[in-house]
């Protein structure tokens, strides 16, 4: 979708001066919990907002959080953004936006709240399984993609959050003391990319401070950057009660204000904007700016018609040069819950698998030869899609990797399943935005003796397996008891005695595979004695079948992790140089250093690096070279980084080159390696290809001067292309 | 798969060679709900048999009934036996087995307890909804495609009820009174085909008597007829609890005891039969005959070892005259809750849904011009596959008639939704094969006023929307309260209500669309003044889908009913002329006259007949001509019936010629018409095929002599082409 043009805004001066004040302050705040008000006599409707990343979320009252209960609210559920960052493919990275955008039309929605595209900025995050990386190149070039998919339904896509959402501890009062380089660097380029490169139409301001200000009172962030410097413009609406004071966000671009409670009226945006503009307090030309931005919106969203209802005439359309009428717009209607929608995630989950270790090519699983399989683990047989905040789904169907297993597998192996941990299911309540989680089954410290005999009985089927050499597979991980919006973990450590049972695990049966569901790194203490460790995300609908067609080795992993795994969560730039978590105040002390930029540059080592991924096939990399060059008639210099990568193994599969850039020459001190670029190449054994990455120059050497307080291109880099942030194969310069 | 080799007899004899008594024993009762005992030491395995013809039942525990309830045992909700047969597509039955299969073969199963043939005597039989027709043809055409595509997967079909399990009223005890006739012609050749053309590897004994035996203890129905006659190799298993005596059981051939209580070792097949065979009151000989048949299957399925555990050098293998050792053969994994299954059933559901009337052309609906659309009545929103009785699905999804309508219709038009009655949905207690269904939800008699609410909010939504030219939709039916196995309908009537809701509909807005989602037919009293009617079946998981495609003419409905809709129940010749229901005897005094036999020779109306079905295009016949030809060097006769269809309308089509005969020169009585062959043909708009269906003659013109008491061939035969057994469009002659 293109971005809005002068017709939608033509449109919207042409609406906005047949509207009354109450009308326009109807459309600029919440009349449901998803939806505004429209201006029915002139045929304008409400603008209908749904959560999540992973699909629209089910329907639920206009006023109170309970569901409706109904059948025809289910919907695919789609890999989290963690996965789909997982994939470094732009292409899934579309698809999975198309479907998004799509199943949301097809909901009956106008905004669809996603994608989540705030940098991680410390593991433990609750909301880093929505998020995509830590990566500010990696964020930007799928984010983009998921939007462009959405909003080709004639879908708003709604990036979030704006800005510096990095925790969920405090979230609505915390004040973020973030350098301007760090801002420029790390948190705002995706936003700027989905704006100038994707062309979003709405955007989510954030609960948290920046520098002393509310996102959604911040003039700076909503007025200077996005809209003076980056051109946007669609609306900007608050993340759900994060408007606190009527002028002081009325003031800025800070459109629409949503909430969580049903008394709307009383919304800051509502009742008291009214009195404010009759005070003379607040202009009424800003409710207009706010309200032709909603329009402009709407109107490119094709939202609006042709002829307003009661018009008699307009000047607007008079002094319209077109020669001809236009069709009457139609707008994109959009479906649900479709099998070609499952496929699609499908296609997304295979790819966002990462087989993070393999050392004793223990996979993939010869199919064949198997008889029995011992699978340990609560995850192996639990859904995810039911939960973590306002990104759960009512999905379709999800298939559990017990199922994936066990349906992929077939008959001729039999599947033992042994619990081996207890993790407690605390079912959702529907009004979890209104009151917090309770862990309501059972009391943890009675449940020693169950979890004793569970790992007992798990470990002595594991050796049992061992010993006539039969697999045994782990499924443990995270689920959204930790990875939950509202609540940042407070240990990177496994839960529920995961750590201890792995232990055992590996003593009994050392070539134990271990596989983990989650949405964030967690420490893993036994790394070094596991052989085989594979990483699945919260895979979406077919999650469970991606991770069985790996372990068998239908398809070739071809995941690599969007994030740094750190060895202990106080290696991490968050905790050791900057501060997290509780409290009104936390510092981003570690300023650009974040993730890799921190451990290659600091020389601290990881558990699995940034950009980490194996195959079942094995690639090589030769003759790079780079070059300056210009393009479209010298307006645009580029880098071109080109080099040959071979698949020297025995199976297909997909290689995901890297380029990094190691900035010279600008006198501040710059991270040893910033990823500029990648590809993802399919490879036949014994195939090789020339690979030309080409970077944006403007980009790819831009950095933010803190001695010019200013964007500024360094001269010179050093350029590396690797498998990962760490694995580098190739190293030159661009100078 | 081929029928069971000499091969798999003598692998049966080798192995029996080695059994105890107790082994023997073992392996024809069960040792589990759906189990039986393998035999370790010679690596014979457990026989592992699961429910239902719409998918693998979930796991239960080996001795209740209570679910194992774990994520593993979802599977792909298939659509049910009359929505197979309505799609008269021989290709769809063998795709829907070839699912059914390798689901149950991934699920580990042995033995899919399906399909079910049974002839639909009266419209009330609680099972009808898993059974295939009133026609004995079209049920062998469709029920042999599906035992083929099931046992492609080294998993055994299981044809039942085993014979004229007609009705669920008394079914432990009912005797049912038969003729020789009646039998012959109506309610075996189903299985005499599933035998001889299916190849089909089991079969299941029915709980009812038949002329005063029980069919498990039949030594007509099970030697006489099945081995001698038809020369079934396979096993026939007992309904789950129809063995009634041990030695009236051991010595016919009725092979493995199944039965619904725990205490395995007191069936009538374990320490009973052990005691009668040591007292010499049950031959060993009888036991071995029947182990036989076990191994025979179970090594045509590949569940056996190549060399037992313990042989030490067999007799049988050295006087095999095989020069080479046979490779070890490689049983088929089978795979379950796919999205190629899905597709599938997908496929299978789109030509299942039935046009039966549609006067004004009010279908398709123009989806382009909807704005609105009011749908009303409970099935809208409702699911089916989680109930039914041993039919019950544990679905990994299913697709509701709402659902799909939004699914597919998108984000474009509201669709408003009104109950219009209160279905009562009985939550299906897992150990309902032990205690009987209580309906637990609410006093119907106190329900009078919020049927009443809902009736009255429908009805004003339907004028309402009548009024401004927006489609009214109501999707009523049944449920599995009404087509249960175990009970029969008392009444043909729709329930809830639902008559007088669709008169008031009909006054508030004539046009108003009537979707019947259900596995029997109804009475529809208000029939003459609705303008559309459309009838889809419990049809899978993908059955809300279909039925919207089908409504906005994205696929043009070419289902046909597989059964007669008569207009009243007191017209059906099991009713009228016969005997049916409570009691321990019913009397089947129709003779052959069942369904369209009775209607079309006794010219007695009917509501929509056997064969009917519209399409969005109209088809024109023309140019009959029948020939009597020689095939496979004269051993073959053949009657080709030839003729052209024209797809004479304005959209692509299927066709679904249908050859019926009405048999003369007999000197007995017949029935007017008999189906004796069809076709189902893809015509793009304009297009005219020459279609030939090739007739069996010894098939075609075969009766059941009453004089003579054996088959006869008619001299000659009236021959009949049309769209339904009613709707003849070419009339000509075989002589």
């Amino acid at each position: 979708m293109a971005a809005i043009t002068e017709a939608n805004k033509a449109k919207a001066h042409e609406l906005l001066a047949k509207l009354s004040l109450d009308e326009k302050i109807a459309m600029i705040h919440a009349a449901g919990l998803f939806r505004t008000e429209g201006v029915p006599r002139l045929g304008i409707p409400p603008m209908r907002m749904d959560d999540g990343p992973m699909g629209p979320r089910a329907e639920l009252h206009n006023d109170n959080w309970m569901p409706l209960w109904n059948t025809r609210d289910y919907v695919t559920y789609l890999p989290s953004g963690s996965a789909i960052a997982s994939t470094w493919n732009p292409t899934l990275a579309r698809a999975a936006g198309d479907v998004l955008g799509e199943e949301a039309r097809g909901r009956g929605k106008d905004v669809i709240l996603g994608p989540s595209i705030n940098i991680k900025r410390s593991p433990l995050c609750g909301r880093n399984f929505e998020y995509m990386s830590e990566d500010p190149f990696l964020t930007s070039s799928l984010g983009v993609e998921v939007i462009r998919g959405v909003q080709e339904h004639d879908v708003s896509a709604c990036a979030k959050h704006f800005a510096a959402n990095s925790q969920e501890t405090d979230r609505l009062d915390v004040d973020e003391t973030i350098s301007e380089r760090a801002l420029r660097e790390i948190y705002l380029p995706a936003f700027e990319a989905a704006v100038k490169t994707g062309n979003v139409l709405s955007i989510m301001g954030a609960y948290n401070l920046v520098n002393g200000t509310q996102c959604c009172e911040s003039a700076t962030l909503l007025d200077d950057i996005l809209r003076d410097e980056w051109g946007f413009e669609g609306f900007v609406v608050s993340d759900w009660s994060a408007v606190k004071r009527t002028k002081e966000s009325a003031e800025v671009g800070l459109d629409v204000e949503m909430s969580v409670t049903p008394n709307f009226d009383d919304y800051y945006f509502a009742k008291p904007l009214k009195a404010a503009v009759e005070a003379g307090e607040v202009s009424e030309a800003d409710v207009d700016t706010k309200v032709l931005r909603v329009l402009a919106v709407m109107d490119a969203l094709h939202m609006l018609p042709d002829e307003p209802a009661d018009s008699t005439g307009s000047d607007v359309a008079a002094a319209s040069d077109a020669a001809v009428v236009p069709a009457a717009p139609v707008r994109k209607a959009g479906s649900y819950a479709t099998i070609a929608h499952t496929q699609t995630a499908l296609d997304v989950a295979r790819e966002a698998v990462v087989l993070l270790k393999n050392d004793s090519d223990a996979l993939p699983l010869n199919e064949h030869a198997l008889r029995r399989v011992l699978v340990v683990g609560a995850n192996a047989d639990r859904i995810h899609s039911n939960g973590g905040g306002s990104a759960v789904i009512k999905a379709l169907h999800e298939v559990s990797p017990l199922l994936g297993l066990n349906g992929q597998l077939g008959g001729n192996a039999e599947i033992i399943h042994a619990l081996g941990y207890d993790a407690k299911q605390v079912v959702q309540d529907a009004s979890w935005q209104e009151e917090s989680l309770t862990n309501s089954v059972g009391d943890a410290s009675d449940d020693a003796d169950r979890a004793r005999t569970l790992r007992d009985e798990a470990v002595a089927l594991a050796r049992e397996f061992a010993a006539s050499g039969d697999p045994v597979i782990f499924v443990g991980g995270l689920d959204h008891e930790q990875d939950l919006e509202g609540r940042d973990r407070d240990t990177m450590r496994l839960p529920y005695g995961q750590d201890e049972l792995i232990e055992a695990l590996l003593d009994a049966a050392p070539d134990t595979i271990l596989v983990f569901v989650a949405g964030s790194p967690v420490e893993m203490p036994w790394a070094d004695r596991a052989k085989t460790i594979v990483w699945s995300w919260y895979n979406g609908c077919e999650g469970g079948t991606a991770l069985a067609e790996a372990l068998l080795g239908r398809v070739n992993p071809s995941g690599h992790l969007p994030e740094t795994f750190p060895i202990a969560l106080a290696d991490c730039p968050a905790h050791s140089i900057g501060t997290f978590g509780p409290g009104l105040h936390v510092e981003y002390t570690e300023d650009i250093y974040v993730g890799y930029r921190h451990y290659e540059t600091k020389n601290v080592p990881v558990r699995f690096p940034f950009g980490h991924g194996l195959s079942y096939t094995t690639f090589e990399y030769s003759d790079l070279h780079v070059q300056r060059a210009q393009v479209d008639d010298g307006e645009k210099a580029q880098i071109l980084v080109s080099f040959t990568v071979a698949n020297v193994g025995q199976r297909a599969g997909q290689a995901v080159p890297q380029v990094y850039l190691g900035l010279e020459g600008t006198g501040e001190d710059r991270p040893a390696k910033e990823l500029k670029g990648f590809a993802k190449v399919e490879l036949a054994p014994g195939q090789s290809l020339e690979v030309t990455v080409p970077l944006d120059a403007s980009q790819a050497l831009r950095y933010w001067s803190n001695t010019a307080a200013a964007f500024a291109l360094a001269p010179e880099a050093k350029v590396f292309v690797g498998e990962s942030a760490h694995d580098i194969r190739l190293t030159g310069r661009v100078a």
